[in-house]
């Protein structure tokens, strides 16, 4: 039986399975500098409609961010952030490690607005008088979906895109689950306008069927020269880079990355609807592949059991739980919880 | 006229200035190691009662947060702070810039209590099932008086001292303006009890009649031996250190600290008097030597303009202003003002 | 052909790639937590003999010398190293990103020995008199083998780790190809031995026959506790962490790892034995799977080009170059290679 | 009878005591905001001959060396100094904390020079293949005088300057004893000369004559902006800037800066005399006011004894020790060193 707690809990999608297994024994040079990585270059500068995309891969979510925000900030300066951002709850602390405060906003369904963007640089920035006593924001950080699983509209990026330009904040946003943002019915924003409206945005990998893996798409020219030497120092310079070429590579081809992402998250919102139909609420207004659904404790524990969901948080008597579907959910996963979900 | 926008607008007590000229002339060993650090470092280990205190001596009090908080904590550690606490808002991102997240609670007044740092502990970290993926508090900063001219009473900080004890975090107490809050009407918490109660904490000379200075007072072993490194290493081992020495050694002759601070926070206490006799509500509960009246905006320039008062932040049509007294006010100012608050 | 230019120009040896095919649909828990790390845990301590080893893997050795060397660290100290050392010269400043120097040992043949270290100690560190001034030696670390391919023998080890006891500095050898100097006629310096003489030390998997990972043993309990902390700031915590459980419990099942390396040894003396047959000289005195040949331009660029052979420097009118062998270095290749070699 | 260990012995020149005094109870701005800062400022960007300086006054060596090398460099980047550079050997690893390391060039005398500079950056850095993987050289630090005691000439300095324009390298010119080096008959580089050839340099006071106080001098346009910051968060914006300020007010008043020094020099160089007429040997070239005669060991005794020489280091059976004069030396002190040199 799938388990439905989280979105990376197997390897990978098998036609990525496919293509390191048959070309294991290529050889190749090392540290991206292989065809694998290349040709996965130039999917994704095709797929974000931009020859100007400077293509990166890396191994994990949390080296990612750090690497990029090293690679932008100056001393002084701090990044931007919802208060329930990754880079600002679930890294350890791997941006401070870096020399920078994370700047946070409330954002209660873990978006950030452009007004309330505004509001800050007037607030906290512009109007104090002792500027060199305080952080100097220095970039934006938003991630696509958020961390609650709620997305950003091309309208609502494209306004946080134009007040980051007006105070000259670049703009970064990660990835980490992008494929799932990207179903039409989810938002409008695609990948050239992710190109078009970002400084530096990452496509992931390693919740989206990779076994690993993260892009980085470097848009602005003045981030682009010197990030292999930001990777390697931070650790991030895989020595057999090719990995993350030929994943990207079977990712890119044909439409995969849209596909397996786009089916997960039909899978997660038939779920939701099964249980929506039995009186469930939903914690956030989540449209992706993970889903909170609020439960008394014992059908919270069955569904626990039976279908792997992960405790997320109490809510009064009830608890939060959280729910993904990935590449590896089936329909037959599906309808045991859809039939589940209806004998509530 | 003095200003009373400030406790850092002029030199020196005159007793301090004295010595400096006296001694101007000899030599002494650079580094701290001279005749009169050890001087000053014997009359404050006499001060807070205490044989087994390392007394260090800084230039400024970011400098000394920056110093204490490396020398403690591991990289993958944070400091718990007050949200207003000077690390968390004033001071540059210096604690990030030495690879610490500061967690911030909220203290409307300025202050942290036992039972919230208790809560905190228990649910940020001890219920969390991920520890590590976040950052571990590693210690617990405060300021006592706080950023607001609140302070911490001995059972206050006991609590506090106790809770830290119990989570395995030590305590360190920022003393920028500590010898405000050691008036007996002010506090009843003493320099004997902060070295009973705190790992570490410092007493403030800027801000205090000093030129300038900071004196670390390390009452934990286990912060002790290398803190002379970490003083090189921050910038902070001043060359002429005797010139720190000297300072200190004046302001704790003969209780001169104590006694000057005590005079400017009766000083400050009757301006507010005669602000309140005129039904002039004040923002906070600071009983130390800053004091922040809310003012209508006509009262508000006058005030600026004539006594110096210093623009804090707006309250509705109203403003809130600051003003300050220290060694340098006279009573003649204070009359001054009294009489000018009389003709509100 | 196979190349000889690196000995990580290709996937992975058959038998992991066999497992990780074998178990890709199997769902686990993430960052580490599953049964396959949880077996090649057990299969490590058996074979470095110690049930209290902790073992820990990451994803690549840059990251694994910054995570190891800030785990011990303090921010006053620094790491003693050969001068030719990875961390010295290969690693974009990521030691000195974490905040520490390099304090560099003269290594002709990239090895430190105990005499020299204790020279270093007395002179450098104990008998200065400004200790305060200057970066305190906080660990040592080496390499087996070392960059340039020599090792160290039981002895040796055993009298740097004396030296490293006598003057307090934990010992951390970094074993990028480790698997190769554990070939008998290479050193007696035993799996188990490392584990009595290091504070920590790591087994290299990505030049070893694996697709990527190392594995950090901690020997001494007070670098353990949080290591994973220290992992999960620096990037290193991969999502899904079972992808080096199946690959080390591959490696560590049936003596694989120490076969396939020990073969790639063999092979590397074979050739160099058939190109010192024709008065050859070698750069260095490496004794494992790297070489370093000197050669006349015209034969330089036929290695190269025929056999892939690595530019390494120039040496007067000659040229070094660097040829590997590894575990998908086949008998024929070396018998082509050695036929070449004997056509000089 | 006053000691010659070093130059900062003892307080400040007469002529800044008695402006601190007569200023003392003046209240003005702080953090550097005041008007003795801007006279200062003022004097000095007259001295520099450059209305395009930006002036910033900070506290000391280390603090100010650490704050301009954390104001130029990206974090992939690393700092090009003499092997005996201050922040190479003497400043605890500040440079490392801050994130860079030092890419260190032999220099017996102290001095790097324009061809070696050439050479390793064709060597090190454009001949090699795998920028990634090793530090970027960021920018070049000199000090003038040297550790040593030796000095640039203009053409050397511009020699220098040139190759780091060349090779777009920032050029920082520590000064921290800059007062020493601006006589003429110690060398033909000026004031002007320096603010022409270096992108930021610092003229010292610390050791120059004033309590404390390095005025950092920024001729290119590219590290002016957020420096103040940098300076805040490295805790040296000073509460009390004015100190700094009036120092160097008093210190660029009439040329007292150039005279004292240069006074100090021709001590220096007397003594200097009176030994070499009895045969004794110097260690290096210093043409400044630190000098390092080589003795036996008696006579190493008695000068250490009576006339407070430091010690530097062994040679051989006889010892390097060192002295130092400056603005407090007298006539009469030098005439009884002399005398007890010539009795040698």
């Amino acid at each position: 039986m799938t388990q439905f707690g989280c979105d990376y809990l197997s390897g990978c999608h098998p036609a990525i399975l496919d293509t390191l297994v048959a070309t294991n024994l290529e050889q190749t040079a090392g540290y991206g500098l292989d065809p694998y990585c290349e040709a996965a270059r130039a999917r994704i500068r095709a797929a974000v409609d931009s020859e100007a995309a400077d293509v990166h891969f890396l191994v994990g979510g949390t080296q990612t961010n750090a690497t990029v925000i090293a690679s932008i900030l100056r001393p002084w300066q701090g990044v931007i952030a919802a208060d329930s951002g990754h880079i600002a709850v679930h890294e350890t602390g791997a941006i401070e490690a870096g020399g920078h405060k994370v700047l946070t906003l409330p954002a209660a369904d873990g978006k950030l607005d452009a007004a309330q963007l505004r509001d800050f640089m007037e607030r906290y920035w512009l109007a104090s008088g002792v500027k060199e006593h305080i952080v100097q924001p220095g970039m934006v950080y938003l991630s696509q979906p958020t961390e609650l699983g709620t997305v950003y509209s091309k309208a609502e990026l494209a306004a946080l895109a134009q007040t980051c330009r007006h105070y000259r904040l670049p703009l970064f946003v990660d990835g980490a689950r992008l494929g799932y943002a990207l179903a039409p019915e989810v938002s409008d924003l695609t990948l050239p306008d992710l190109a078009a409206l970002c400084d530096v945005f990452y496509i992931g990998g390693t919740k989206c069927g990779a076994l690993f893996g993260e892009a980085v798409v470097i848009m602005n020219d003045a981030y682009k020269a010197n990030f292999r030497a930001m990777m390697k120092q931070g650790g991030g310079l895989l020595a057999k880079g090719r990995l993350l070429g030929i994943q990207f590579d079977a990712l890119f081809r044909d439409g995969l990355y849209q596909r397996i992402c786009a089916t997960a998250v039909t899978y997660a919102r038939e779920i939701r609807a099964a249980f929506a139909a039995k009186g469930v609420a939903f914690y956030g207004a989540s449209t992706t592949n993970q889903q909170f659904p609020i439960l008394a404790r014992e059908a919270a524990e069955y569904f626990q059991r039976e279908f792997g969901f992960s405790y997320w948080e109490a809510h009064g008597e009830q608890e939060v739980l959280r729910y993904c579907t990935s590449w590896e959910t089936t329909a037959e996963d599906v309808r045991a919880l859809v039939d589940a979900a209806g004998r509530l």
